[in-house]
């Protein structure tokens, strides 16, 4: 019988669990909502309820759990030090309590960290040695993973890769400062960029989608496809940036592959074939040969890469069996 | 009595040697002029008398030897595959016969990741885990340390933080690419800046100091100490350049440390401070505690890399003594 770990992401709407065994296969769900308080107690009493419910219902006790968490982590002190959509995720200390409820180790990581631990471990990862992973979704994030570990740097704050610089005259972003990746590429970007086109008045087609709604990305991606030359060439033109920002960390890490998630890769080639140009017209010498490859866990990457931490944090105290 | 390397680095004009030992105290030195030739049997037969005579003068045998070589290099293959400085450094296969003359370990690192390791073993980067090192020199370079060990990357290329992209309009890079940190800010680029200020005619002092010789980066700060105001902003903005790119490698490496060596640092704070300024401006949340130390071993850099390289694969073979 393989070990088995329980798995948990902790997103703004629902706090997914799973029972996942050491080859990736999910043997069991259980997901509830998130909890609506933000008083620690209620948050660390909703987890502990959830992990108690999802162990109760494996075939073997599981070995160890982890939770993946949107914001800053500090893993080692198992700590959310802020976590922006979470309310009450704020130098909130979670591993020991629930540890000592459950009996049994357990581990937080930073979401998009997990999840390039989990492409490493189980998905579009597997087999390299070093990996970038970019989560290409509202915001951009990333993960590393260094000599098949996942690497964390000093305070566990490194692959915040929507925070690298592209272009000093470029917007502001939600950080605080000016043309980052994210504030360039991102859903939140192309939406800005849909509400400025809409405001003057240029597209006809993306005025039509989108009603008196908001815009999102993906009515920038539906105007293009309808035929929209100005929406399509604000896509490749992020797409082209995207590939800038990457390339600038092939230099850097030149890892073997890097793989992609997130609801930006719906945009298809409009968006990753100006990205692979621009990367690949900027990757020094041999980082030329670095694999792009797209996620291939879908909507369990975030609980694969909750499982992948767990197993990686357990098996570094007691040898996988 | 402490184990002894030869360390060797691999210079336009000079090549270097030197026995040091596993404290970092260099025991004996001897240099050569790097051979004229391009024949790849005439650089190796060099080298190969070079390490025989400062070996012959060492107390204790060496364990093994390293060379730091300023360009591509595919350390576990032991190749240089282009150091465009070197005539004759073209996919060459160095440590192999080296290593069959000599009857020790032979190894070969590209210049500026074994300096990185020096300054964590010997200089500025003691007692950090994570570090990353920029050479701030006629062009700029930079090595990674991961959990205390050398990070090379997939191919060795790890650490070409000269060109990661901080600006899409910027200018023209040696390697093709437009606004790499190095086409911004560097020995080369700052000699460009006092060409254009010279030719524009704004600036007599700087005029007066370089005559009719072709400018320096010297140049442009020396006229900048003479109270020459745009010299002085090329620099400080050249600084906030430099602070960008150094605050997006924070963001996703998340070091302890950057460490900084080279040339540049002449300019002092007129350099650093804006780049301090920018860098912190931008590093995300704990990131803003990332240390910046200036490299504490001056001209022995070189050697004391390549030695901490020598110690670093000697040590992964057989355990400290």
């Amino acid at each position: 019988m393989s070990r088995i770990v329980v798995a948990a992401d902790f997103g703004g709407t629902n706090l997914r669990s799973a029972l996942v065994d050491a080859n990736g296969e999910i043997v069991d769900r259980l997901d509830v909502r998130t909890p609506a308080s933000a008083a620690p107690a209620v948050i660390l009493s909703d987890i502990v309820k959830l992990f108690r419910a999802i162990s109760a219902r494996s075939p073997v006790p599981p070995v160890g759990a982890a939770l993946g968490v949107p914001g800053l982590i500090d893993a080692d002190a198992g700590k959310v030090i802020i976590a922006p959509n979470v309310a009450g995720f704020r130098n909130l200390v979670l591993t020991e309590p629930i540890a000592a409820e459950l009996g049994i180790p357990v581990f937080i990581e930073n979401d998009a960290s997990a999840a390039a631990l989990g492409e490493h471990r189980f998905g579009a990862g597997r087999g390299t040695r070093n990996l970038l992973h970019a989560t290409l979704g509202t915001g951009i994030g990333g993960g590393i993973v260094v000599e098949g570990r996942l690497y964390r740097g000093a305070k566990g704050l490194a692959g915040e890769i929507g925070h690298i610089i592209i272009d000093p005259a470029g917007p502001r972003c939600n950080c605080g400062s000016r043309g980052c990746l994210e504030s360039m590429v991102s859903g939140v970007a192309f939406a800005e960029r849909a509400r400025r086109i809409i405001a003057s008045g240029a597209s006809p087609v993306l005025l039509e989608i989108v009603g008196y709604r908001e815009p999102t990305a993906a009515d920038l991606h539906a105007a293009a496809k309808a035929g929209d030359r100005q929406c399509e060439a604000e896509i490749r033109h992020g797409g082209h940036l995207l590939g800038l920002g990457l390339g600038s960390l092939v230099n850097v890490l030149n890892p073997e592959a890097i793989t992609l998630s997130g609801g930006l890769l719906a945009m298809g080639d409009m968006l990753l074939a100006p990205m692979k140009e621009s990367m690949f017209s900027i990757a020094y010498g041999p980082a030329s040969g670095t694999l792009v490859r797209l996620s291939t866990l879908g909507d369990e990457a975030g609980l694969l890469g909750a499982a992948a931490v767990a197993f990686e944090r357990v098996e570094s105290v007691a040898p996988q069996a």
